[in-house]
């Protein structure tokens, strides 16, 4: 058994990651901490866990690198890359969910987010968005969980860009998530009357998933890549839709097309692409660690419109965590991830 | 293995039995039938199952009981009892998850519902509410799973009843559902607009679950029970709220009835008594087999008011047809149903 | 024109107040005032407001008494008994939104809320309920606006009681309610993912409109009643639903209860009553100053189950105030209320 | 008093109309007609009316030509176009909230939508955008009310586009809707366990306002323009939030394009343009005839993102109806249309 551990598990990614842990048949939860509710039973936190008994602790990663065969933290940026050092590398694996060890380029991470701690560190961590990155992963003592849009938008437009099918300045991607996305934290702008019945824009041209997308696109490219990314948020709890626009650089049949997408996604467990006509929702992927990609191609504009749709809390975090945690571990990889994806929910 | 078939799987009840029949470790399903969409793929119904290669076939449930060691039947009331005989009985065991087999008064059928047309066979099925009637349930060919509102309602009283602490004749249980307890037929009453942001009783005093409550608690009693029982539609998609009144006989403390509670419910898997002050929400118990109760006492009337909650498409209806398939096969009671609540979702 | 200051203008009510004043044909928006926010244009509150120019003031409602005719107060419970005195009272005239003035008896104001400090002026104030107290509310200068979940227990029980149709002792209201009557305050109960897709009960047999409804229902009764009063938490954001309960102290057809409930609200603008068969749905007031009223006769228990529905902003809340003030102000009482529900919404 | 009829008046753009009309101090409804529901109380369809007594008639155009001196048609394209003569037009204005009249390409509306049965009359019809074609719709016997989508997409778009700031070639429109925008019909994918918590784009490069925005961006760019237009199903009853994208000719500043918007939009009173950082949100508009508009500028793409908001079934529908009505009788156009929106709802 893997001996697991979550710091920062009662956010809603964590508690996601706990529950996944619970139900992993090749893993076992040994420790799980909170700032905030150091102390407590964790079905004081989350009274869906009645029936077990976890309790939650206070942070000592120190300590639990000693009895953890791997650590998930689930932090607040900046935090972790104050709190990983090679000392802790020694002694067990780290699956960051949080955006610290994201982006190789410190220049951007410290433009976007703020100082960066572990620069040393840094190099060593890989960007674990498994179905790109399988191969590099393995044997990582960091692994960099990418975030939930990050993780639907760039699976939706890598295909194309690797290949090179399209104009790389005219990608724009217009993303929808669920209210999970936004955390557990009290803000007027997640109080239930206020995201209730509306729809908005939000982080206009300034989110900060933005270069990490920039970041994993170019790799793809060869080049550099700048996108427009406009998240919004929709009156429901899981879910993100990612709309993806971008010119072709020739005229290309769906066909054409669609034998690429077969051609980099149609072995992987977790990615579904749907038929000519059929589009990924958000509801035929809850629950689940799938990601579901289908596209169409205007001809008018000859542009291409791909849909990606993942659910935010498992594919988009702590499902893919785990993920990383298997291929880490060299166990199969859909280990404790076979889930069908539940409905309605 | 357990060989497991599905008559109406296409219905939410029949889907949500498909995907824990998958996901069962001891159990395969070797036929999903429906009467609407037969032949079609099944996810051409249920997208989220397109990464499996499920057909809906033509219901033929005699060639069905030859390699199935368990039927499912999620069908419209009236259909069911048409369908079974002891020719099927021999070969297979049934659970009937609709409402034909559940009274064992006919006449009390025959007025709510429809003819019964199985009237020499009903004797020989056993109301399969696991908690209360599991040794009784053990050997049978036929079980008649309880109706959603019945489970948590039943549970949620039973032990006053069976120790006789309350006035029999003071019960109301009023109920709230989600929308998925009317299932996937078109309606206007369940057309996203009309029943988004509104709330609304319907079948006051008329509710088909009336009678299957009542005769239940009249065998726990020992004398004849008449209930209110009004059941209010509440915009979400699952989750039953079971708000259940009643006199108390005499003046109890929160610890004497806890104990009676504890006394019936205390070693069962899937039933939580929440603590004092601490009353269930149907968020806790989403995606999973539990149902949680808890009680509070009015000094100032003397009523006892007992809240009870519980998933209505998984211990309402697949999750404890599944515990009744475990007990009929004598495998761990919990096999394929030990899952934590899913939350936020 | 009535000039109209709103103290407490920007929780949920007072914006409903500032709607429904500024849409006001014969009452005009003089003072509006926000401790939270005082200094801010209100549109940055509120951004519905934007092609308006309110500007949230600071608090003075000594001065507010001189230039208004009628000062309304939205505000938690304990604060509006400290601010009113005869002073302010011989300058202008109160609707208190809040609790302090509701409850004659100080005793039960205190045993459930807090110190009372205006007990001088208590006996003056005026239960607002308008249906029912319509002319002792003319001509005062202080009226207690009823609470939202009261309005809709009170209105449909009152007939029933008035004329002694029930048994007093066996009175419960199982009501159900938006979460725009949490208010805006944050907390991790009205957090989006909190609240949406669940369902439950709060306060159970402790919620404080229970001394308001008794209080009352015993007038109405002439002898003291006590009753059991469950408040649930629905996801959506306005709406009231009240399902209520009572022995009937003979046998009663529809049509004899039908009559009764005509003789009160038969001519009222307000309360519309549903044809038998017909139920109320919160859907169908919204937006609008309706109570609607429908009811069933359960013949085998020999209860009736009356069914009440409001908007709990408006009739519950701002609709009813405005109502009030047209009142005090001797106008058509309908003046600036007279809204068709907005459906779908 | 403006005699009014409504062709249609049981779908939800035609409640919705009823409502306003109601509403309208200087109209009076004088005949509705549905097709479903001839001969029934408006109530039986839409119990919110239940203190009003307006009947389903028969449809007879012929017969309310003579009674009425507007007619509004709220119908499925194909139909209006059929009922329509120049008999009708000489005794009476019709205003078309279908698409029948909006396209003067009769091509274009041939190959999106179906045979066209007036084309005689077509030309007379003008695109009834009132900010745009105010000057044209007086004195017109028909009008053209525009789409939902397409006056959010157009009234975004056009200051843009009128003067000729971006790249017309670029123009991308990610739409997202609220469910009254599919209508009161039945169907599986507006069912409320289908529709809620999900979020899906639908009608991929074919959604048939598409070439209505065309059209009014043709006339005003005075060239012609092809789009990508993509909409979304959002789990909410009502709203429109448009995200509209395109490249910028040049460098330009906010405040550049600001004094442009102000420019076409800074004295109209149902166009509110929102400050710099804030952004339309689709609850600041519902229940009230304004669209909200607002921008950034992405310096490192060059991009221009506008947002626009407006409640479909309001100004998106049958407030802009009636805003259309206001100027064919030369009344202030706002009359009867002056809500501040409503919130929450």
């Amino acid at each position: 058994m893997i001996k697991a551990g979550i710091i920062g598990a009662t956010g809603y990614a964590g508690e996601e990651l706990v529950r996944l842990i619970t139900q992993h048949p090749q893993a076992e939860l040994v420790c799980l901490t909170s700032q905030s509710y150091a102390g407590k039973d964790y079905d004081e936190v989350y009274s869906s866990y009645s029936h077990l008994s976890y309790v939650c602790e206070e942070e000592d990663i120190e300590k639990m690198a000693d009895i953890c065969d791997v650590i998930f933290l689930a932090l607040p940026h900046g935090v972790a890359s104050k709190k990983i050092n090679n000392g802790i590398l020694e002694r067990t694996r780290i699956i960051d969910l949080g955006a610290d060890f994201r982006l190789q380029d410190i220049d951007t991470y410290e433009k976007w987010y703020t100082t960066h701690y572990s620069k040393d560190i840094l190099p060593e961590a890989v960007y674990g968005l498994c179905e790109i990155n399988r191969d590099k992963i393995k044997g990582r003592r960091i692994v960099a969980n990418p975030g939930c849009y990050t993780t639907c938008s760039i699976l939706s437009m890598y295909p194309l860009v690797k290949e090179g099918l399209i104009d790389n300045s005219s990608i724009i991607i217009d993303a929808k998530s669920g209210a999970t996305g936004a955390g557990r934290g009290l803000s007027l702008a997640n109080h239930y009357c206020e995201l209730n019945e509306s729809v908005k824009a939000y982080k206009i041209a300034s989110h900060r998933h933005t270069p990490e997308i920039e970041e994993q696109l170019s790799y793809a490219a060869g080049e550099d890549i700048v996108i427009n990314f406009t998240p919004h948020l929709i009156p429901m709890d899981r879910g993100i839709l990612a709309t993806c626009y971008a010119n072709l650089k020739g005229k290309y049949s769906y066909a054409d097309i669609k034998a690429v997408y077969e051609k980099y996604y149609g072995r992987e467990r977790f990615i579904r692409l749907t038929n000519e006509g059929v589009f990924p929702e958000t509801k035929w992927v809850k629950g689940s660690n799938f990601t579901d990609i289908g596209f169409a191609i205007d001809e008018r504009t000859n542009r291409i419109i791909v849909i990606g749709a993942l659910d935010n809390l498992f594919k988009g975090a702590a499902g893919q965590a785990v993920q990383n945690m298997n291929i880490l571990f060299d166990i199969a990889e859909n280990t404790g991830l076979d889930y069908v994806p539940i409905f309605p929910a």
